[in-house]
């Protein structure tokens, strides 16, 4: 029955059954989750006092392209994607609900791929995935994900509690899954030139990972806990660390001074930019798809945030009158600019 | 400033400044929304032991045409269907996410317009937008929706716990929307046709009525609550009755019996599905878009579902080896079929 059934595309199937099969791969792990896949909403009983819920929708051909991305880990991205808006409030992650739409370029097969890059993900972050849909589209995939969390009041971090002289603060490194899609792009028309050529990535993995398969920053939000600091403000850095720094600082009425040198970046990513002729810290600030996360600190937490691996000082909180700006090698201070609307 | 921005196309805008102007339809009305739009994620505090989610995904051309469902109902409707599922379960609506993902097809008066048919049926409804997210799509327009509600534990009904000799019960009537849907897409093909000719849809003012701007059945929730009717399984009937006595029936694992003559239906939609030539049975079976709710009571709530308005007995819970049957008016038993998968 199931190699028969993996042989249709997916719309030839019953709507119900299909999702019933589907929702196989999904077992229940949580407490908290009382009815997952199957009803017409999913019901949760929290553990926490307050519930914490982001919903992202994917386009393809706008939010990813299928040439070069596996279906497995556009799974496995979009569902970090959506986990990484709940970790910039400081919640933790606890389900997931996802609507696919697709045409008939897709067999179930290519369907249960995309899920099984989904349920990799959530079993990392222990994420139940709780709702399933599955519906018709023209031709493009299409893909919406929610997902929800559960926060202790008392930890809460909105963007909006930075305050005068603290410290900013960000998970990881930059611009390495920016740099990863310039890499896929330059190769994607090579390919479309001649396409008996094949890409060469050799020494590119770490760059192509940070694109094709960003990991949540969980790891950050538990060491949070553990060492006992509680940002003042806190965000995703999902459009890169210039959209943070201004998401921060327009909630909590302050300006920054965000230090070039201090942006954290792999040599591997500086050596390709500059390959590639792209100015380093643009690319840092401006970006994208990191999915790190940036928070704000009290100068007295200064000891404890050494404890955490993998977080970098960049800058300071300042008056809003100040204004938000990059100070460059040379002390040279430039304004940070919102980004464009285009492919965020 | 706000005359300025509304000549524009919506992705010329800042992404964060569109937003942070959309935002200000939408101000908070429930004590439990904690956090509202304008964060990472929406922060709540329910009030009852249980959370209610659902997600639903609409496209263009797909799940709705623009050609002839004007933005302002199409807002509206999408918030009904996405609440219509916790309806299903019992629950009551409180707060809604919206992504929106828009091609420069559409400028900031139409996004308003989508918006405020949103807003309408929000408040409505006393729910709060607490996700508000537009991005960018190739040409069609997008929208997804999520929508949270609470249900105390003991009033929380699923798809799963109807037992034999119960009553099988819907509000509302049936067919009218599914009718209203084959008059607009008549027009359509004249007006494809023949520009220059006007539709007339004199008198059918109900069927469209219903297929554009279907309301949610927060009445049938209330009254139940109100006369002490706790049903014992429910589901919301978004794809015909067939699907919804399909998926109680499979879920409960009971059979049924529907009697064609009690399914309810105006004399308007009897009467056009007669000149359209459709079987009016097969219409109300498997025409869906209807969000009316079906349940199952004991025969000992039959005096107190009496007093609940707009509800229709329309069959009885049989065991499981008897199978789904619609009785017909010749006292004919056929099959209940699942409907098929396409644009559901």
């Amino acid at each position: 029955m199931e190699d028969n059934l993996t042989s249709k595309s997916a719309p030839q199937l019953g709507k119900y059954d299909l999702i019933a099969e589907l929702a196989k791969l999904f077992p229940v792990e949580n407490a908290s989750t009382v009815i997952g896949v199957g009803d017409d909403a999913a019901v949760i009983d929290p553990t926490e006092e307050n519930v914490v819920s982001t919903s992202r929708v994917f386009l393809e051909n706008v939010h990813f392209d299928l040439t070069y991305v596996p279906l497995c880990h556009l799974g496995y991205k979009v569902v970090t994607v959506a986990i990484s808006d709940l970790l910039g409030m400081n919640a933790v992650p606890t389900q997931l609900s996802v609507n696919i739409c697709i045409s008939n370029r897709f067999d179930l097969k290519a369907v249960q791929e995309l899920l099984d890059g989904m349920r990799a993900c959530c079993e990392t972050a222990h994420v139940d995935v709780v709702g399933l849909d599955v519906s018709t589209s023209r031709k493009d995939l299409v893909i919406a994900v929610t997902a929800l969390g559960e926060c202790e009041p008392a930890r809460l971090v909105t963007r909006g509690g930075a305050k005068e002289n603290e410290l900013v603060c960000v998970s990881g490194d930059f611009a390495a899954a920016y740099t990863g899609l310039l890499l896929l792009e330059r190769e994607k028309k090579v390919f479309e030139a001649n396409p008996t050529v094949q890409p060469d990535f050799t020494g590119k993995d770490y760059l192509l990972r940070r694109q094709l398969k960003p990991e949540p920053r969980l790891d950050i939000v538990e060491a949070l806990r553990r060492e006992d600091v509680l940002p003042t403000a806190m965000a995703n850095v999902s459009d890169g660390i210039a959209a943070a720094v201004m998401q921060i600082c327009r909630a909590s009425r302050c300006g920054c001074d965000i230090f070039e040198e201090k942006l954290p970046m792999t040599e591997l990513t500086f050596l390709t930019l500059k390959d590639l002729d792209i100015v380093h810290t643009v690319a840092a600030l401006n970006g994208g798809d990191d999915y790190e996360l940036m928070f704000t600190i009290k100068q007295s937490d200064f000891e404890k945030i050494k404890k955490v691996d993998n977080v970098s000082i960049i800058g300071y909180v300042k008056e809003e009158s100040a204004g938000c700006h990059i100070v460059t090698g040379d002390n040279h201070h430039v304004e940070l600019k919102a980004q464009g609307f285009a492919n965020s």
